[in-house]
């Protein structure tokens, strides 16, 4: 365990009291900050181009950064303790409902499109930016001011960042959803590597705006405008999804283009603790397990994808590996770019790509979903099962990454799979209540869940979006979104009475 | 353990020999003689009607008789030594398949309806009614020979029983899916109340026989004739669901036949076992922990579907309690009879009847499914996760009817969810590359696995049928009805390799 970890499991059984909400404040201020100073960005670009919404930008800014301010003072303290148990509870959820909140802000009072009547497509769009869903209200992205589009390109980027800091700093400590798994690990090769979390994040932030740039100058080179370049980067890197197009990258009609999206995607796709070891020689990425699962499951798809779009003769074998590349990847690792209808590629797409939005890329990344890690832990157990049924009095240890699998971290993943299980259905029923079909309900529930982004079907498929939806299906996805981020537990833990108790 | 329980578990390493297959051989031998004297019941049906289809059940009577006879003549063995671990494996979806292909054969040779040309509809007929599943590929049954009517009612209640008997005597002492849960319990008790299995079981078919004549009485005096009600009654009490009429149970516009239909689906999908132990006044069915989360459940979830109809104004209260308990309780214990067709009640409706398929009712009684006891054991898994989340060092006992759930029976459970779920998710996709659509797919994936009978939507939904889907559909379904009813690892671990080795 590392330092700040021990710190964080110390006290389980504290008592209530007010001074025990100051460091969440405190925390939460400091990310207000952050938001704020990020608001100025939009805001430059639209004075740039001579448009008035810099104004909702800028006092968006203004309003953000003094609550964010008056936190931070009213809440004073020093964080040497560390957090709790129940405090870092606490904060996941806090955190990022006011961060989205404020998010929300500037799309609330600026002057564009579906977002400035509604309080609840502020929030949805806000909430699908952060927590990396890519799913819009928008319709024509086209006519939409720069600010606006980059806005939401930068809260995608800074939601992939945070998602990756919560993995790593917040949810292995917390225990849940089998996370454990990755403190040993990272524990006991980060005092090799480096000492401490604070180290790795600030490794980790470096590689991510490395990434980050080397997507822009791809995206650049191969032939979008430097505009578009950084919009769909900050997009890309953070497998979020949102475009600056109605019709997504199937905007541009470039190959070249989609193989570079191809590419970060996965990129963004896999743990960046590995891009770390990497460059400090320690590891190759391509010997972690997780890794390996996810390309061969993803090579996989597509070339199964290719097939049935050249076989059903809907496109040449050279546009079918595009095709299916962009869209397979994108979907599997939670993105949500499309290149084309793929909703509209026959049933037997309809019914692979909504099994794929099941999946997600790996822990630690900005990926979504259940996750490969949690797949690789569920075929441990069901292959020793089946051996022990054959075999009764056999021994079969389960291990995973040369490591005995406890049967805490089985269980703790096998109570992922069924709450994952049962949040999708929950909301599946709660959206046909809304009158909405079978399909659309639940691969919305789903892509939600798993912040892909589109769903399937004609309304909220790729080539649609989520504007024509009644306004609690909006806020029933945005609290998917955001459960479906924080890996369900750190928010359903809040509605437990015990939580609440002394 | 009971004596044949400890047998079964003998040898698990034994090799493969001629000799081996002989008690296998032999059994189903014996089954396949019951299966041709009961032909003779169609037969004698049809003869009293003058129906000339009584040739074709008394040909398939002797060829069935005659097989069975040769089976026994050629494997006679003496089954003092039980079964092996093996042979248990390998006699139960074995003994399922070869009874299905010949109650198929009167179907198949008989001069009436879609099974005459078609050798896929004659085994998709005859493995939904052994499964006790119910789903129909005849269109026009008010015109079928009585004969063939009695013989599709005689399969189902024939299943029935062979499902309380494989539940009961041989998955136990295999260990699948939590089912050694029952090993234990059963045991323990039964050497108190009867000391044999084949007591138990004498005992169980006495009162599944008595609650069958109850059954017929009930239907009959509520106003059926006595040929329907002994039709409807032998799939009633089997919780199966095949009716003498296109619109299922819906025909009679009669309440007093509906609520004799719902108090009986509801007496069969109780584990009968506790019958038993009723009658020897040893304890109260309503005292069972399974009984009482079924009866609650299934309350819960026919208020809140009256409450909908009445609501959404497509009945009056009176006449919305009446539809909502029939097709709720059809669904819930997996029977498959409807009074109306619930696909056109609203998407709400779609959603809740789709999600109640993958219920099921108690372990040991007629129902297919997940079935309650897994629901209860997963619940109690999340529950002390939970608990241990928020107090990581506190201990949380698992118990069940009062015992500590050993972790064993809990990875049992959690396999057997998985299995389920990847087996519906295979057949979904398998049943849309037909080009079948999403709600037609999954829905007939869940209900031929969880063996209710009709799916969801204008195709397979309460007012449709089977009878328009390819014949590569129906054997995959066919395929997942046994899967289903043989509770997933019977079936799955024939295609283990090590399974095969010496």
């Amino acid at each position: 365990m590392t330092e700040a970890e021990r710190r964080a499991t110390r006290f389980a059984f504290d008592s209530w009291s007010p001074p025990y909400l100051r460091p969440i404040l405190y925390l939460i201020g400091g990310m207000l900050c952050v938001l704020g100073v990020a608001m100025l960005a939009p805001a430059a670009v639209d004075i740039a181009v001579g448009n008035d919404d810099w104004q909702a930008f800028a006092t968006s800014a203004v309003i953000t950064t003094a609550c964010g301010g008056g936190l931070i003072y009213f809440a004073r303290v020093k964080l040497d303790g560390g957090l709790t148990l129940r405090q870092a509870f606490l904060l996941t959820p806090l955190a990022w409902s006011a961060v989205a909140l404020f998010a929300a802000l500037p799309l609330y009072i600026s002057d564009f499109g579906p977002m400035r009547d509604s309080f609840t497509n502020a929030i949805f769009e806000s909430v699908s930016g952060l927590t990396t869903t890519g799913a819009t209200v928008i319709v024509g992205l086209q006519e939409a001011p720069p600010g606006i589009l980059i806005w939401r390109a930068i809260l995608q980027w800074l939601g992939g960042i945070g998602i990756i800091a919560t993995a790593i700093a917040i949810l292995p400590a917390l225990g849940v959803g089998g996370m454990q798994l990755f403190r040993t690990e990272s524990s006991d090769r980060s005092e090799k590597v480096l000492p401490r979390v604070r180290e790795v994040a600030a490794a980790i932030t470096i590689i991510y705006c490395g990434f980050t740039l080397a997507c822009i100058l791809a995206y650049w080179l191969a032939g979008m405008s430097l505009f578009d370049a950084v919009a769909h980067a900050l997009s890309t890197i953070s497998t979020a999804g949102f475009s600056t197009y109605d019709n997504s990258l199937g905007h541009f009609q470039n190959p070249a283009i989609h193989w570079v999206a191809v590419f970060f995607m996965l990129t963004g796709a896999i743990p960046f603790v590995l891009y770390v070891r990497l460059f400090q020689g320690e590891s190759d990425p391509l010997r972690n397990s997780q890794v390996r699962v996810l390309l061969a499951f993803t090579a996989a798809a597509v070339l199964f994808m290719t097939f049935w779009l050249t076989l059903s003769g809907r496109y040449e074998i050279g546009d079918a590996l595009r095709f299916a590349a962009l869209n397979v990847v994108s979907v599997v690792t939670t993105s949500g770019f499309a290149s084309a209808d793929y909703s509209s590629w026959g049933n037997l797409a309809v019914g692979v790509f909504f099994g794929l939005m099941f999946v997600g890329g790996c822990t630690g990344s900005t990926t979504g979903g259940v996750k490969i890690f949690r797949y690789e832990v569920m075929a441990k157990l069901l292959r020793s099962y089946f051996r022990h049924l054959l075999f009764p009095r056999g021994v079969f240890p389960r291990t995973y990454g040369g490591r005995e699998l406890p049967d805490e971290v089985i269980h703790s993943v096998v109570v992922f799979f069924s709450l994952f299980f049962i949040c999708y259905s929950i909301i599946t029923v709660a959206l046909m209540a809304f009158d909405l079909d079978f399909l659309t309900s639940a691969s919305a529930a789903v892509s939600a869940l798993s912040n892909v982004g589109p769903g399937l079907g004609p309304v909220i498929g790729p080539a649609g979006n989520f504007a024509s939806l009644p306004d609690p299906v909006k806020w029933i996805l945005s609290f998917a979104m955001l459960l479906g981020r924080l890996e369900l537990f750190t928010v359903l833990i809040l509605f437990m009475p015990r939580f609440w108790r002394g």
